[in-house]
């Protein structure tokens, strides 16, 4: 989760997650996290992730999928284990989640 | 830079730019950074940028685009005004860049 994810042949799919939270010792928001990112390596269509927040609470976590399908799947899974506990939480100040088609890609540093 | 960017009406555009850094001080890479978020800023057809970068030195920054003729001509004018220094520094140890289409988006938390 703190690597950059592999670079599939495109076209695949992209769930740009954002959210600001402040830190909060002891709302289990890192098992929750921890859970989400075990049930998406387990699915199928799962390609990889990314993730990183700052200091200032700001965290932005890429997950990467074959299909759509693989995303709607990911979400009711996860929908299914963590509602009872996301009800509950007030984990984020904000959060935004992005569906995105990943179209062309380019790595570096050149020449290597 | 540091906030959750504004959800326009999709579809539109996503630039995901993950890379992979060691601090190293004075190397010129802030100055760098606040180039290239003034001239996305200032670039028709920006919508907006997200960034974080964590403490392992995984950072992720998304920038938002409304076409990609537009992201085109972001890149065609960062390369010319920091190319020279681009060459010479080793700012990432890797990065990828993937260019996305948005297709859809959720805010939350629900209920507010």
């Amino acid at each position: 989760m703190t690597e950059i994810a592999p670079l599939p042949e495109p076209p695949y799919f992209a769930v740009i997650f954002t959210s600001q939270r402040h830190a909060r010792e002891g709302d289990g928001y890192d098992a929750m996290a921890t859970t989400m990112v075990e049930l998406a390596a387990a699915q199928a269509g799962f390609l990889g992730m990314e993730s990183a927040r700052g200091p200032d609470g700001l965290g932005i976590t890429v997950s990467y999928w074959n299909s759509e399908a693989a995303i709607t799947a990911w979400k009711d899974n996860a929908r299914h284990r963590v509602a009872q506990r996301l009800g509950k939480a007030g984990w984020y100040d904000r959060y935004c989640l992005r569906i995105a088609r990943v179209e062309r890609q380019y790595e570096g540093p050149a020449g290597r």
